[in-house]
C-alpha cells in the first residue's frame, strides 16, 4: 500500500455536492432524468473536471459517456469503472452520482501522481440506469453489452412522447466535437461503487460492502377474470368474484412462495380492481408479482410454482400469468472481490460481504468481463428519496478502496479469464 | 273487479318513451341527474300530462314533486304513490321513471272515469334517489320522513362544487308559481312500482313481484396499515406487508361471512393499495365491504363478526373498521301485499313474492305509513345500464295491478294502523 493518500476526499465531496446542484429539488433531492437538460449539464461539469486531469471524453450510439486516461498500451482492453448520472424524479444526491464521482476521483488522483497505467482507464456514466423517464432502465449498459438492440432502445418514448432516439440525437448534438466510439468494446474489468440502498452495512457498522452478486429477479403480471354482478342481488354461490379469487391466490402465494426460505423476497405491490365500485362484484383483478432470490435454482422453482398456484386457487375465475422480467442472479468475480476486501483491510475499514438486492449496470457488465461492486452505507437504508444520504467519511472510504483496487489493476498484467 | 280497462296501456308506454327522450344517451339509455336541466324538463313534461287530467303540482323544501288529485275529504291523509325521475349517468329508461309513470297513469285513468276518491291521491317523484350526482341518494324520501335534516342535505355538493341547496333553489326558481307544501305530511299508504333489477321474475316467468321487503344492508370501510419497504431488500420476516394482510383478511371474510347462509351477500368491491408500485411492499390497503341479508339478526351478527375477523387476520398489520351504512331490513305492509297479490290474481297475471335486494325510497316511507312495492321483470336482470329494458306488457301489467290496488284504497275507509 502506498503511504500517500490515494484520493483527495475534500475534492471528491465538494464535486459530488456541486454535481447535486444540477437538478436539485427544493427538498434537498435531485431530479436529473436520463438525456434531459440536467443530464447534459451534468456531463459538461464532469467532462470539465476530467479534462483538467487530462482525461478525454467520448460517447457511443447509446449515449454512454466515457472519460479516458490513456495508458501505455492503447490497444489493450481498458479498465472500466463508473456508474450513472441520471436519478429518480424524487431521487437523492448519491444513487449513481457517487459511483461516477468516486471513479473520476480515483482516476484523477492516479493521473495526478504522474504514473502512466499499462492500459487505458475509462470512467463511464451509463445512459438511463433508473428507467424513470424511459422504461425499462439500464439502457446504456444493455446496449453496450449487446443485451438489447439500439432499434428497440431508440423506439422507447417518455410520457411526453419523446423517443430515446430523439433524445439521444439531441444529446449528441449538444456535444458536436466529441469522439464517438463503436458500441461495446472489450474491457479488462469493470468496477462500480454504489450506495447500498438497504440497511445492512449501517446496522453492522461497516463502511465497505464487498458485493458478492446481484440477486436474481423475476416479475409477472397476473390477471384474474371473473364476472361483474350487483352486490345486492347476485347470489354468493352464483358469483365469479375476481376479488375473492384474487384474495385466495394472493393469500396462497404469500404463504407458500413467501416462506420458501429466509432469502426469498415475494411482493405483490400493484393491484388494479375493475370496476372498483363498492356495490359491484369485481369482474377483474390484475396484479404485479416481484420475486427475488440469490440462487437461480430456487428462483426458477419458485417462479414455476407461482403459475401453478394461481391456476389452482383462481377457480371459478380464470387466470393468466405473464412473465415480464427474468434476470438470473449473478456472482461477481472472486479475484476482484478479494482485491476489494484486501484494500479495505489495508486501509483499516470494516468490511463485510453483501448481496445486492437491487439491480445495477454491473449485472450486465459481469457477462462480458470480470466485474465487481463496492457498497457504502446509506442512512436508514433509504434511496430513491430526496433525503437519501451517505456520510462523507463513507464516500471517501469507498472511493479510497476503489482507488487502491484500480491502482493494483492499472499496473498489473492482464487478468486471466 | 271492474270490467273496463283500469289503465290505458298505449298511453302509458308512449309517455314513458317520451319521458326517456329527456336525457337520452346515444346508446339508448338515459342520463338525467338529480336537479339537473334534464330533471327540470322531465318535471315540465310530467306536470303537463298531470294537468290535463286535473292534477295539481306542488313541491316541498326537499325538491320532491307532488301531483295531487283532489278527494272528497281534503283533510284526510292522502294516498301516496310514485318513484323517482333521476337516473344513473349511464342509466336506462325504466329505473324510477316506470314507477312515476305507472302511478300517474293509474291516477289519470281513475280521474278520467269521473269518480272522486274519498281522500286525495298524490303522485310523487322523490328527489335524488340515485345518489350519483349528489351522494348519498334517497335525499327526497329521507327528508320527507325526517330521516335526514335539510341542512345536511343542502350542504352536499356535486363534482363541480354545486351544492344541493343551490340546485334546489334553482329548481324552485324554474317553477315560480308552484305551491310549496310543508316538508313531510301524514299519508294513508305508499305504493311504488319498480323494475326488479334482478333476474328472479324473468327466470320464474312471472309478470308481478309482490315485494316482501328490502333486505338489510351494512357497509364498512376497512383500512389495513403496514409499513412500506423495498421489494428487493426488505426481508420477508421483517415485513408488515399491508397487501399480504389484506389477502388474509379478505380470504377469511369471503370464506366465513360469504358462507353464513344462502341469503347472505358479501362483497369487497373497491380496493385501494398505497403506494401501488410493483417494487414496493404496500404500506396501506383500504377496501369497501357491502353486506346484505333479509334478516336483521343475521345481518347484525355477520356485521359484528366482520370486525373481529379483520382484527384476527390483519396482524402484524393494524386494521380499522369503520361502519358507514347501517340499514336494517324492512317488511312491507301485509295487507297491501295481499291487495297486490289479489289484484294480480284477479287480472290473471302470474305473481310471486320477492325480496328487494336493492334499496328504494319505499324503505323510508315504510317507517311512517303502510307501504308496499310492485316489481316487474327487467331483461337479464340488468339495471343501471343503458340497455336496461322492461317489456311493454310487463309495464302495463304492473301498472294495472297498481291501479286496482289504488282504486280499492281510494274508495275504502282509512286503513287501520
Amino acid at each position: 500500500m502506498t503511504s500517500e493518500p490515494l484520493i483527495n476526499a475534500d475534492r471528491l465531496w465538494t464535486r459530488l455536492m456541486a454535481l447535486a446542484e444540477i437538478g436539485a429539488t427544493p427538498a434537498g433531492g435531485v431530479n436529473r432524468q436520463a438525456l434531459s437538460d440536467g443530464e447534459i449539464a451534468a456531463w459538461r461539469r464532469v467532462i470539465g473536471w476530467a479534462g483538467e486531469a487530462g482525461l478525454t471524453p467520448s460517447t457511443d450510439a447509446a449515449g454512454n459517456l466515457f472519460l479516458t486516461l490513456a495508458g501505455r498500451d492503447r490497444t489493450a482492453p481498458p479498465l472500466l469503472l463508473g456508474s450513472h448520472l441520471d436519478s429518480q424524479p424524487t431521487g437523492g444526491k448519491f444513487d449513481g452520482a457517487a459511483g461516477v464521482m468516486a471513479a473520476l476521483e480515483a482516476v484523477v488522483s492516479l493521473a495526478g501522481r504522474g504514473e502512466t497505467p499499462v492500459r487505458d482507464i475509462v470512467v463511464v456514466a451509463w445512459m438511463n440506469e433508473e428507467g424513470s423517464r424511459f422504461a425499462p432502465g439500464m439502457m446504456g449498459s444493455e446496449a453496450f453489452t449487446g443485451e438489447r438492440g439500439m432499434d428497440a432502445i431508440r423506439a422507447a418514448r417518455d410520457a411526453d412522447g419523446i423517443s430515446v432516439g430523439e433524445a439521444l440525437d439531441r444529446l449528441h448534438h449538444a456535444f458536436p466535437g466529441m469522439a464517438h466510439r463503436p458500441l461495446g468494446f472489450a474491457a479488462e474489468a469493470y468496477l462500480e461503487l454504489h450506495i447500498e440502498q438497504g440497511p445492512l452495512l449501517e446496522a453492522a457498522g461497516c463502511a465497505i460492502g464487498v458485493v458478492t452478486g446481484i440477486q436474481g429477479k423475476k416479475t409477472f403480471q397476473v390477471v384474474v377474470e371473473g364476472a361483474e354482478g350487483h352486490a345486492g342481488t347476485l347470489a354468493q354461490q352464483e358469483r365469479r368474484d375476481a376479488l375473492a379469487a384474487f384474495a385466495e391466490v394472493a393469500s396462497a402465494l404469500h404463504a407458500e412462495i413467501g416462506a420458501v426460505d429466509a432469502d426469498i423476497k415475494f411482493t405483490i405491490g400493484r393491484v388494479t380492481v375493475v370496476p372498483n365500485a363498492p356495490s359491484v362484484v369485481p369482474s377483474r383483478v390484475s396484479f404485479s408479482i416481484d420475486l427475488r432470490h440469490p440462487e437461480n435454482a430456487v428462483l426458477d422453482a419458485a417462479g414455476a410454482r407461482i403459475k401453478a398456484l394461481c391456476q389452482e386457487k383462481a377457480p371459478p375465475c380464470s387466470v393468466t400469468v405473464t412473465p415480464l422480467v427474468d434476470a438470473p442472479s449473478n456472482v461477481f468475480d472472486p479475484r476482484l472481490r478479494a482485491s476489494i476486501a484486501g484494500a479495505a483491510r489495508d486501509q483499516q475499514h470494516s468490511a463485510m460481504a453483501i448481496l445486492s438486492a437491487a439491480g445495477h449496470d454491473a449485472r450486465h457488465l459481469a457477462k462480458v468481463c470480470p466485474a465487481a461492486m463496492i457498497f457504502i452505507p446509506c442512512r436508514d437504508g433509504a434511496s430513491h428519496v430526496e433525503h437519501e444520504w451517505a456520510e462523507p467519511d463513507h464516500v471517501a472510504a469507498g472511493t479510497a478502496v476503489l482507488a487502491q483496487v484500480l491502482r493494483e489493476l492499472a499496473f498489473a498484467p492482464a487478468i486471466e479469464v
